[in-house]
């Protein structure tokens, strides 16, 4: 039976055998949970390129003795070992069999932690290898879109929730929208928040990653809400902009420019793509609407393990989109002291149509 | 005028002449925070050992482009440059002007980060200097202690709130009285927990660091309630163990036992003490109980800016208290299947008895 943990260790192997690196110590928390599973806060994950994919004997997983039991429980299927110093001590293990180039996480490891490791390494040499599991990482497995799925849905109903019982009215603060939209996530299966819930009134929507305050949402605001739930360790990232009461005839503008530029940003987004071209179909809209300077950040981002890893989808990103990439595209105007539009959904890159996994309406909502 | 962070910069100069040390390219963004009060993502602070304390203009604060506004309004007394590699732009300030030896956190920068640095640095050479922020930071100034104490006196108005409510109670789940707990705090003016908190019930509460499942507490049980507020960016951390309905004989030992062994850790915790005798004074009454076994864990960390910091107090620490030091004392036994207890303070260590921020009672509270 192959796990999807042991199906994403072979495909490390592939890669560390084209990168001619002999073994990887994995010091990176959510790359070992990528690769095994563990969620615990201490840990190193040995892999060889040569291995067998039945067994991996030459794979070792170490962690301390907090986590006996739950690395028991948690990586059943390769060696464990019980250490403090997890990735000094795998480093010790791989080099009495003679490892030729061995790799460590350069991105990962401090300055001091790779004295530690060189130490442990004796004669051997150390290889900096940055970013090969987040390069993995990138391109979402079955199981992962489910998870990501299941974020998404968890903020939809929550989202759906929030506005049909009126929790998003004149006369609440910020703070207690933010406080209810999290309790809803959880309440909708979310394990918590993805990140810190930005609910932003008023003037405050023009600023793009408002932190929620007791000011006090009034007719007439923007309410921008930024947000998202995780789910087995998986992040889901959403915004909508709706306005309190009938809009004014500028916020019907602003609001349709984004919103065409989003759907510009989604009709872009295919495999084979490069991640600046997405960024530019969408900007361009907004830069030929006059308000390039109201527009300041990238488009998106990758999302997984991390609420922003890779891919970058910016104006400056050099790489091209791959299909099963799990991305943002978010544009937004910014009109310093009236208010501001962010629209954002989270899909994932297939070679047509992207899927949609963020399901809430992007029409313009008056509550 | 003197700011608490230009007197932490001024402190931080003495340090670095200590170290032969001429300047330090500061690159941990808690240590940013703590020397310059800027709270955003990405930044660096550059600081000479020579520099005058009235005008400080060899000092140099470096952030990227979305932070211009904020870091006028948080660092007004600093020279502040605009750069997206904030760390390299100060170390290629720096070496302009010849610093013989340029600090760099070595145990924050990554191997990568190191190499960047290396670039800018051009021929000059950079000096390994771990930890010299985090060493200041270990001693609070009243400006922290203030905060400490607020963050303390949220969580203890939450308990107190939760369980004259009821809300301690069989039949509610781990998670539903810990999403509780998490609310009250902000209600009592948190920013919001400044951890998981941990609701364990029953054999549960056997488990060191659990995490609240959707078991439901039931008559009998331990519930192990270990929980802390977030204020001004400062973390409190409190841990108490109730029992729903009478106790049983095994519950009142091990109770009166943990308390015994928390208050001589307390007794214990002056300042010219090693840790390492803070932990055994507490230690000793639990070995002698026969339950060394059931407690592995140290007795206590520091706490500020983050939620462990330095000192640690443990059987295998170094250290020896200062004046000033806020930590936790927090003993624990688990009996594996049956239930736990730990009982959690924060305090801040002075010449004699140390300051007592977490004011909830330690009695055995049946609810």
């Amino acid at each position: 039976m192959t796990s999807p943990h042991s199906t994403r260790r072979e495909a490390l192997r592939a890669l560390l055998r084209e990168e001619h690196c002999d073994a990887l110590v994995v010091s990176e928390l959510l790359n070992i949970r990528y690769l095994t599973g563990f969620t615990g806060s201490n840990a190193a994950l040995l892999v060889h390129a040569e291995d067998s994919p039945g067994n991996e004997d030459r794979t070792v997983f170490c962690t301390d003795g907090r986590y006996r039991t739950q690395s028991a429980e948690q990586v059943p299927d390769l060696r464990r070992e019980i250490a403090r110093a997890c990735a000094e001590h795998l480093v010790g293990l791989a080099v009495q069999a003679p490892a030729r180039a061995l790799g460590f996480e350069s991105h990962v490891v401090t300055v001091d932690g790779h004295a530690a490791l060189a130490a442990a390494a004796a004669d051997a040499e150390l290889l900096r290898a940055p970013g090969l599991v987040e390069r993995l990482r990138m391109i979402k497995d079955v199981g992962e879109v489910a998870l990501l799925r299941a974020a998404c849905d968890a903020a939809d109903a929550a989202l759906a929730q929030l506005l049909s019982s009126g929790g998003v009215r004149a006369g609440r603060s910020e703070m207690d929208v933010a406080r209810e939209l999290e309790s809803l996530m959880r309440d909708h299966g979310a394990d918590g928040p993805s990140f810190e819930t930005i609910i932003a009134a008023g003037a405050n929507s023009a600023i793009p990653h408002h932190r929620p305050t007791t000011a006090v949402l009034a007719a007439g605001d923007f309410v921008k809400m930024d947000f998202g739930a995780l789910v087995g360790g998986y992040h889901s990232d959403m915004t909508r902009t709706v306005v309190l009461g009938e809009p004014a005839t500028w916020q019907r503008e602003v609001y349709e420019l984004v919103s065409a530029a989003q759907a510009a940003g989604r009709a872009a987004l295919t495999a084979g793509t490069a991640s600046a071209a997405v960024d530019a179909a969408a900007r361009q809209l907004i830069v030929d609407a006059g308000h390039g300077d109201h527009f300041l950040h990238g488009l998106g981002h990758g999302v997984g393990l991390e609420i922003h890893e890779a891919p970058g989808i910016g104006a400056l990103s050099t790489g091209m989109l791959s299909a099963g990439a799990a991305v943002t595209v978010e544009p937004g105007v910014y009109l310093q002291g009236r208010g501001g539009v962010r629209i954002e959904d989270t899909l994932v890159v297939t070679d047509s149509t992207p899927e949609l996994l963020t399901l809430t309406t992007k029409e313009l909502l008056v509550v």
